[in-house]
């Protein structure tokens, strides 16, 4: 059998009876200059994941909406001697991938290859040269705001994503939050490369940084690779705890005029942080009120008996600070005020009795159904991962999920939901043909 | 430990060691009735995926565009007793999902569900009742062609996606590959609900099926369910082979006038049936000339040297019939007669020389190093296998492809890439500001 042949085979192992030879878990460890290392030994393909995660998304824009979502496109633009396209070369010439992305929270570098060590150690080395001094050249620098100013004025065409970032404006206001991770012409503008790189040496720091790793390697190789990669970057500090977001305007409604056959309406408000003792419960709730698809009461309300809407869906979105929940929906326009009158009446309902004992049946088997159905491969274990460590949740978390779902009883979720929504606060937003505002913005 | 605790371990389980006690495989046989079934069993996550594909996709439209998707589509949307709504409900109370897809050649109907007999059963059951006898409410119907229409204009905004519709009508002319699986305005509004449903009784039919299943369940089980899905259908015949592609025509260069920023530029003309021999060789050419991301050729010439674009790419759509080779690019206004020069000499080169030493081997090493990159989770495997089957390849595709690209050398890289493309008989295509072209449509 050739070389190739065997790791052909070894490739497609994981499709053949396996047994497992130890519980699986997450490791947990913090290198020497204080970053935070999570490993998950995943032996069944060749195949390494290494994600750093940093404290540094829009949250971290500052006076300058867009900058960190700028400055973690231009990471793998250029370093010593190297230019954007000799950095694709390498990687591609092992084989290696990489990718990147900014959102409100974190910012990420993720480097994916394969085991054998003739392909992941100059894949490793070429991702350390860049991330240890990326060099943001002054050229990929216009290129990257133009095409990020290019994409913002698409977004504004779009009724869908205006309504998102009117809404999160509204309910946020001057919380960093409240700014959009994409930036804004103004921000984008604004910036500048020297910007860029005092941001990348404030928050790219090894003591701001959550390295993940999912892969068929052993833990004392994969020590190696963290402290390696940790050892690219100052040590710094964490970023700073982010401002507590507000109490909001109460009960306000904003119209805003769009030319489009459907209005969007979105109901919402700060609600949730990531690690809350609520999770669980809030989870089961948000499901049985709008999470479920078509089993949910708002789309039985809303679609079932009155045919007023496609799609009707309600979700948290839990942050480091507190993630916004939000109902929405998007319906004729001569519909719009009839539903609403649904949706809040919906949501009062829900909110002062709480769930039947059907629906909490119901929902448990759905979702502890399910989850699994989610945690299929690499990349999402490498995302789950990732996220338990940035947001320092149980190492536990995804193997008790289930377990936590199906403690919950009603009175749990009744609570949960009551703790963390307020419907007599909610903020409204219709984006439609409202053509008595125009002008306003 | 609970039951709930041990799933979520055997959910997490493929993540911890594991040693495999037999070399996987794809089996293969065929229903009493005539369908054939791919199976792999996968036992590391408690998931089963099945996957019934038919060869009813868009080139089965005859003179109603769309007809094949409209009727892939509306499968879900009602049976004996049940609504769309109903249907929905019941898969999502046991956690399952169903997805579908009409493509060009083929168009499939997914189930994923836990493989818990209590979860997978009543699924399974739902499933065959609605394959059985979907009722087509004349409702959703309506509904499914409103949205298929609007989905269609919009696409007519997208200079890209017209692009894209306009090749193939150029380089296909009449043959069935001409005409978009999505349809066209004409198609949709003249398909009726009887065609539709006669379609269905048509095509989707046992002995035109073949049935993919990966997941956590035995042989026999796998047989069973094989089985009785495909004794819910007659067995009907396969779909006679289409039409061989005829030569096009040769050299010519179309001009589309639109509105944009950037020209699109397509090359290409059918090439290449799925299963030929050279299949690997064609690939290692491909990557060398346009596939390879930013290392190849097309990239070096149009990126690197002359920065005229971004991305330029190529590549073969192997398909029952011929699929294209194309040549895809978008490239500044005022820059693309300039383009389009670069673009035929380079591939014009390349056809004659063939790559050199370096470029064969960089490319083998690239391939062989990415592809197990693709191949992490059953979804990606399940595509694998119904493609295997679709298109009667070896069982033993998947396991042999990296030795393949081992043994391809130079003079077969360029003779398959001679056999296939014939850069004088290339259709030309051009999207961009041709005021001078305006109306002729």
């Amino acid at each position: 059998m050739t070389a190739s042949m065997r790791l052909a085979i070894a490739t497609l192992l994981f499709l053949g009876s396996a047994v497992a030879a130890a519980q699986p878990q997450i490791q947990h460890w913090r290198t020497d200059n204080g970053a935070e290392v999570y490993f998950v030994a995943a032996r069944e393909l060749p195949i390494v994941d290494v994600r750093l995660t940093f404290d540094a998304g829009g949250a971290r824009d500052g006076n300058t909406p867009g900058l960190a979502r700028l400055t973690n496109e231009l990471v793998m633009a250029g370093a010593e001697g190297m230019d954007a396209g000799t950095i694709a070369r390498q990687f591609e010439a092992n084989g290696a991938r990489i990718d990147n992305a900014s959102q409100q929270d974190m910012a990420y570098l993720h480097l994916r290859s394969l085991s054998d060590p003739g392909r992941l150690a100059p894949s490793l080395s070429l991702f350390r040269d860049v991330v240890a001094a990326p060099s943001f050249p002054a050229e990929d620098f216009q290129r990257t705001r133009e095409q990020m100013l290019v994409s913002l004025r698409q977004s504004q065409q779009s009724p869908g994503k205006t309504a998102s970032r009117r809404f999160k404006a509204a309910i946020y206001g001057d919380h960093p939050y409240g700014t959009p991770a994409a930036g804004t012409v103004a921000g984008l503008k604004a910036a500048t490369r020297g910007e860029v790189k005092a941001f990348y040496e404030r928050y790219y720091a090894a003591r701001n940084m959550v390295i993940a790793i999912v892969g068929d390697l052993e833990r004392d190789r994969a020590e190696r690779i963290a402290a390696d990669l940790a050892n690219t970057r100052p040590d710094g500090e964490p970023a700073s705890p982010l401002p507590p977001v507000a109490a909001g305007a109460v009960g306000e409604t904003l119209r805003v005029d769009f030319d489009t056959q459907q209005t969007h309406i979105l109901l919402g408000q700060p609600a949730v942080r990531r690690g809350t003792a609520d999770w669980h419960a809030l989870y089961v709730a948000n499901h049985i009120l709008g999470g479920g698809g078509l089993t949910s009461r708002l789309s039985e309300e809303m679609r079932e008996k009155r045919g007023l809407s496609y799609s009707t869906q309600s979700y948290f979105a839990p942050a480091a600070r507190k993630g916004r929940f939000e109902i929405r929906t998007q319906v004729r326009n001569d519909k719009r005020d009839e539903a609403l009158t649904v949706l809040r009446e919906s949501l009062h309902a829900f909110h002062a009795e709480g769930p039947t004992a059907d629906e909490l049946a119901s929902a448990k088997r759905q979702i502890t159904g399910s989850f699994p159905l989610n945690l299929d491969s690499n990349r999402d274990i490498l995302g789950y991962v990732a996220m338990i460590g940035f947001y320092d949740l149980p190492l536990d978390y995804l193997a008790r999920f289930r377990d936590q779902v199906q403690s919950v009883d009603a009175d749990a979720v009744r609570r949960a939901f009551r703790a963390h929504v307020d419907p007599d606060a909610l903020t409204t937003l219709m984006v439609g043909p409202y053509p008595e505002t125009r002008g306003e913005e």
